[in-house]
């Protein structure tokens, strides 16, 4: 028997929040997904204006960087031609995400869940992602004083 | 050309607020899911307790009350053996719900969206899902005065 | 953030085992799935003679027990005809069982994981499927002496 | 009508431990899965710290080692862009793996199996999956004597 540590609703929602406030400032609106350390989903939001593509691909994103703990843009690069993962952005039906906007979120060096953000460019994405990560770490750490 | 009315992301937040509160009430942690009219998911969110299973079926059946006009238990009717929808249940990859839990959202006499919720028995996420819409149409009647 | 339990390797080692070994007893080969408590697999066997379509039935049935935390045979109640959740078999792309051999597993009052057997009769899987746990179980009830 | 040979239960243990000890060797936990000669899945482990999205993974390089009887990393280099097998990866829902850590397992110029490993970089996938064989292969010829 194991016990391992995940998110909750409200790290969701805190984790949502965050990266909708950076989307909003920069002007994009955006599909977030929430996912806990297995890649199951916990909360997701399409703000006014994501894209209905999105959707999918902003849970899809959050579940590879949970559940293969890491970014899908480090995918990017590990998978481009002649790189040595090549071809497995087909993996898993497709579900394995090789574009930036995916994230995971980890906790006292372990990963806890993921996000996932789609509708930008994927700079747009993982930039908007990572806002959402610092905005629960801050208030995470101010909660601990 | 056409014009179509449909909930936005403040109108899905309501219904799941809604949903959730009648669900924390009856002790039945539930998967709540909001789509547009299209099926589109708009937002979703898996309480405290809700089944890993639940994020599906909960989606699909909000997907199946608003694309298809109906409450996923009226299709539970029409699709017993010998009536005329038997097997729907299987159309769609097994996206058409026909257990209840996913009602349309209605505005004026006309869908503008779906709420599906799964966790608990059927009878109780029906209930659920109707007491989010309860919650959301109270408060748009009380913002007209 | 939260905290959960869920099976290990070893864990899903002995489970297997002692399925098996039951399979072996009444001499119906099986395909025996593992699952952590999200229904994502831990461990897989195919005894000599285990059919190949059983191999995602069983595994399957775990992901169903443990994520929905019900055993597949309650479903199969549930939804006859004219019971509630009639229809429910085809949900998430027909992976939610509702034929006898998908089990939970329990550890203090709380899922830890499923376990799935097919190739047998339903009520032979379920057989095999709970010897897996009563073994389990008593090797975990001998540890802690 | 013919007859054909294929690993058994036994050897998919062998195979798995072999490749297990390995990974444990370099400190990389890995997904494992061993399947026929039809690619049909015979037993799969998880070790401990193995990511979920390498389940499928795992399996799929299994799968395409031994029903196609080639190397995954062959069709790694046989897909890229400009090379005859381009595109391949998305063949057959996205199971055609291309990426390195699938191998198939031959017995007497025969394939009779495949192997398929995931979790850290395509080499250490593909080293453990070969020391999964040559752990099974230094078995078989012992036993021979």
């Amino acid at each position: 028997m194991k016990t391992i540590n995940r998110l909750d609703i409200d790290d969701a929602r805190q984790l949502i929040a965050g990266a909708a406030a950076h989307a909003g400032s920069i002007g994009v609106p955006m599909c977030i997904a929430i996912t806990d350390e297995s890649g199951q989903l916990i909360a997701f939001e399409r703000m006014e204006g994501g894209k209905v593509t999105s959707t999918t691909i902003a849970i899809d994103k959050a579940f590879t960087a949970a559940a293969a703990r890491k970014a899908t843009h480090e995918y990017g690069s590990a998978s481009q031609p002649g790189a040595p993962a090549y071809g497995i952005n087909a993996a898993i039906g497709g579900r394995l995400m090789v574009v930036a906007g995916g994230l995971p979120v980890i906790w006292q060096g372990e990963v806890v869940g993921g996000i996932g953000v789609s509708s930008g460019t994927p700079a747009q994405d993982q930039a908007v992602a990572q806002a959402g990560i610092d905005a629960w770490t801050a208030r995470n750490e101010a909660a601990r004083g």
